[in-house]
């Protein structure tokens, strides 16, 4: 058997990061040790730590990389989609999709084990987290307020397009058939008879 | 301090599967030993393995009954719906709406767990789990194929009416102001959007 230090899987910092995403994503926060991160991304223990402080640090650094990424790649989308109420929507259908699709693995982390975060941690993240959530709310609430949408109930719609969009995560397999495009025009098509565009 | 086995909190299977499921809820599969249940179950260890082989059975049990459960409701509410897809399209929201509400903490679990069930557990509860999914894509197809549901992508639609009811279980708080009937009708609403019921 070759000796984890042998077989080192890429720089420092980045070997770690992917070593704890995987470990991650495979146990599950509490099945995960930090000698089974190190090993697994071909370094010692004392050389992990020198990159970093230990688990809740790693947990935290991935949820917190990818739900900024969210937030960054849906603010682009609308901020390139103009002010059509019908395109912000599929602006942010498409980002969701895109994200969701691109990052499977970091969303079921984010999902399974966000309860895990330390407190004042968590506090930090659901605050970003919050501002990804305005983000479709002002969307939707706007497309209410200029008749665009007809939708009843705001609040039960944007859910129900965001839990649609975020269930990609769970079935999508790149090699299945169906590209990105074109659920990206599937969703949409769902999105807008949800949220009942005119 | 009283100890555990002062502190039975009711017959001993009961007492650990709520043990158990409690202990998941909060820690996860892999962050709770047998010893946690015991304690919090207040039962020696000795007394719980008389009622249950492991932690891996309590999951599985856990899983394996909330599972059941679901279907059952779900094939009940069919059985009282009758013929029309539309009618049988409000009595699966209503039943999966019911479920999710008030098994919210099993919800959760099932979510977050199903990749810890043992590979034999898990091929029979995917097993079951697929028996549900069907339920909804034959009621689904149906109304496709009868003219009554106008939706080009049964799959997608089927995806997207399941993901917005199972939300519910990430979000609802039975204090929070909006009742189940509300919100059947609600997501009633929004499901027939999705499928396009004429």
């Amino acid at each position: 058997m070759t000796s984890p230090a042998a077989v080192p899987r890429g720089g420092g910092r980045e070997a770690i990061t992917r070593a704890a995403r995987e470990s991650f994503a495979e146990r599950g926060y509490h099945g995960t040790s930090i000698r089974d991160i190190a090993a697994r991304a071909g370094l010692s223990l004392s050389a992990l730590y020198h990159w970093h402080a230990g688990k809740q640090e790693l947990l935290t650094a991935l949820v917190e990389e990818s739900t900024e990424e969210y937030f960054r790649r849906c603010d682009e989308a609308l901020r390139d989609a103009g002010d059509d109420p019908a395109a912000r929507l599929r602006a942010l259908v498409r980002a969701t999709i895109e994200y969701r699709v691109s990052r499977q693995v970091e969303s079921t982390i984010a999902a399974s084990e966000w309860r895990n975060l330390d407190p004042e941690n968590r506090e930090r993240l659901d605050g970003l987290r919050a501002a990804a959530s305005k983000l479709w709310a002002d969307l939707v609430d706007d497309g209410v307020a200029r008749g665009v949408f007809r939708c009843e109930h705001p609040d039960d719609a944007r859910r129900a397009v965001v839990a649609a969009c975020n269930a990609i995560a769970q079935w999508y397999e790149p090699d299945g058939g169906v590209g990105v495009p074109e659920l990206v025009e599937r969703y949409t098509a769902i999105a807008r008879r949800i949220v009942d565009c005119r």
